[in-house]
């Protein structure tokens, strides 16, 4: 684990939740894309040596819609950047973690990613972030 | 905000969680105290570009027992590193922000840290984190 690439925040909608981070926080907003393979529209903010990931579900169902209906609003996730993400998870895996994945998947910015399950960690879902096969 | 000094992880076991973040998540420690005004006991792990701060409740009382009787270990705050905290509690403060705190508190490490209410912030436990009068 190289760093933390970002902490993903669970909101119910970036239009509103933006205001709060670049108005009262005074922090920059970098970008917005939709992640349609897990139906959410994101936004990263730039917190000065990591990023925030605001999630906002675009539908009802999905990991953030269920998330927010059970916890309301708050920290989602925190992502690890990691290279060489399939040695990665092998290596977890052999650890005794329990992933979440078999397989990265595409994450937004075109990122492969996976998941570590909470209950190997301690309560905290832990996202590995690879992007370095696009030269980042 | 000038960047995330840490992430603050309530965990049941400081023992038993550093296991995982050191030998598992390839980590490294970096201190542990205990915070007596606080009533718990934290370790600083080194996350590469930020910290991660466990924080271990030291009875069945405070703030930190109370997050994971009601909600389970998990993440509890995200810290901003800041210069002149009573400034920037005023200018939250009139803000529209819901500060927890009238006064800056004395946390780990001898910083003053202040912190938002989730209410404010969309469900995130924010820290104000001040360690410029320790000359960092």
């Amino acid at each position: 684990m190289k760093k933390v690439d970002h902490i993903g925040i669970a909101v119910k909608s970036i239009d509103t939740a933006l205001d709060y981070y670049i108005h009262t926080l005074g922090l920059e907003l970098l970008a917005i894309e939709e992640v349609a393979s897990q139906n959410v529209k994101v936004a990263f903010i730039d917190a000065g040596n990591t990023k925030i990931e605001l999630l906002e579900p675009l539908s009802d169902n999905g990991a953030i819609a269920n998330f927010i209906t059970k916890r309301g609003e708050g920290v989602h996730h925190i992502a690890f950047g990691v290279t060489d993400i399939r040695s990665r998870m092998v290596e977890l895996h052999e650890l005794g973690v329990h992933l979440v994945d078999k397989q990265p998947k595409i994450g937004a910015g075109g990122a492969q990613v996976a998941f570590l399950h909470p209950k190997s960690s301690f309560g905290v879902l832990f996202e590995l972030c690879d992007k370095s096969s696009k030269g980042e």
